[in-house]
């Protein structure tokens, strides 16, 4: 199955849909390419001009959840990544994700949270979804957001 | 008007001035150039000696105030960039700016803070000037500093 | 002495040892290059299966054992890169360190917790150790480690 077939199942399994505008929250650029380097601004789970998983990981967000919120940045970010290159087979490799996950002060699960992100990664684009990896818990993301991922991308 | 001018302008409109030295609080340095990309350290919103705005946003800070920390971590990073460069007409493009916020529990306008540092790259730089960007809330920042700044550039 | 000498003697005087397995608590990848550039994943202060300092710079962790962690993390860095380029020799330069301090909300010293990490870098790599930095404080990291230390490095 090509990469942008197996995107596509990923969305719809999280009930997901990329098609209309991509919304960002402030005055920036989602994606920026810089030779074959690409920078991808940080993703909220945002769908449409929704965010879906807000909340503290380790109080009202399980960790299935805060899961979850990882899956959609992602897609979020090859949904970006996607439309920048026409087809997800151009990506060469992820090279770094950072994963800031919203958590309680005793809340250590935040590699098991990226984790959601990490695999998508991998199910998806196979050897080149494999990346280097930040995972932190912070005290609070935009718009109370679960999670936010950002990630820098080499196209080939 | 020049970028410099321009930069020369916003700077004065704070009643900041970067003429003299431009402190760092640590064992390291403020700026590395690697061909055409340029690295530069995480700023706080410090002028001479002294960290002007500190304190929590979301509690002691309001939005304004860290706005303008913001903007004050941002002109840093271009000071350091105009030394490096002898003129900001040399930037090619902010590739990515990441913003730290020091904040309450609840503050969830970490972009809204950020939006103060990504105005004035747009109104000094123009297009050079649209970058990615990531926004988090953190529990604390150097020298109780309510926010931290850093960015990759590209040179011309 | 040769870079992967003064690597040795920091890791004996730290009582670490980075022979066995380098693990890492995910799905990802502890090392990529993309080429001249390398980028390592965020790091916590594990040894062998451990991870060895942890708990919150402020309360329970002193900021001697911090500066301790950030140098057993700065240490794996190395370890990794060392395996990667056959020897330390072949650094050219360490562009972009970025350190999560795990603290109260009160702590501000995480530059002087950043040191630790910054001042081997300069021990066992000289003038190529030099880098850019950002230092903040989190509110809690994978495994409950005190710190977390990535970064970017440029290969010869």
């Amino acid at each position: 199955m090509s990469r942008d077939a197996l995107f596509q199942q990923a969305t719809a399994a999280l009930g997901c849909s990329f098609e209309g505008e991509i919304r960002i929250g402030g005055n920036y650029v989602p994606l920026l390419r810089d030779g074959e380097t690409l920078y991808l601004s940080g993703q909220v789970p945002r769908v449409g001009s929704e965010v879906v998983v807000t909340g503290r990981a380790g109080a009202d967000v399980s960790l299935a959840e805060a899961q979850r919120a990882a899956k959609i940045c992602v897609l979020r970010a090859l949904a970006l990544l996607q439309r920048e290159l026409g087809s997800l087979e151009r990506v060469r490799q992820i090279l770094r994700v950072t994963v800031y996950v919203q958590c309680t002060q005793d809340f250590t699960q935040q590699s098991e949270v990226a984790d959601g992100a990490s695999g998508l990664l991998y199910a998806i684009l196979d050897a080149a979804g494999g990346h280097t990896r930040t995972a932190v818990g912070v005290l609070q993301l935009p718009k109370n957001a679960t999670v936010e991922l950002d990630l820098i991308a080499a196209v080939a």
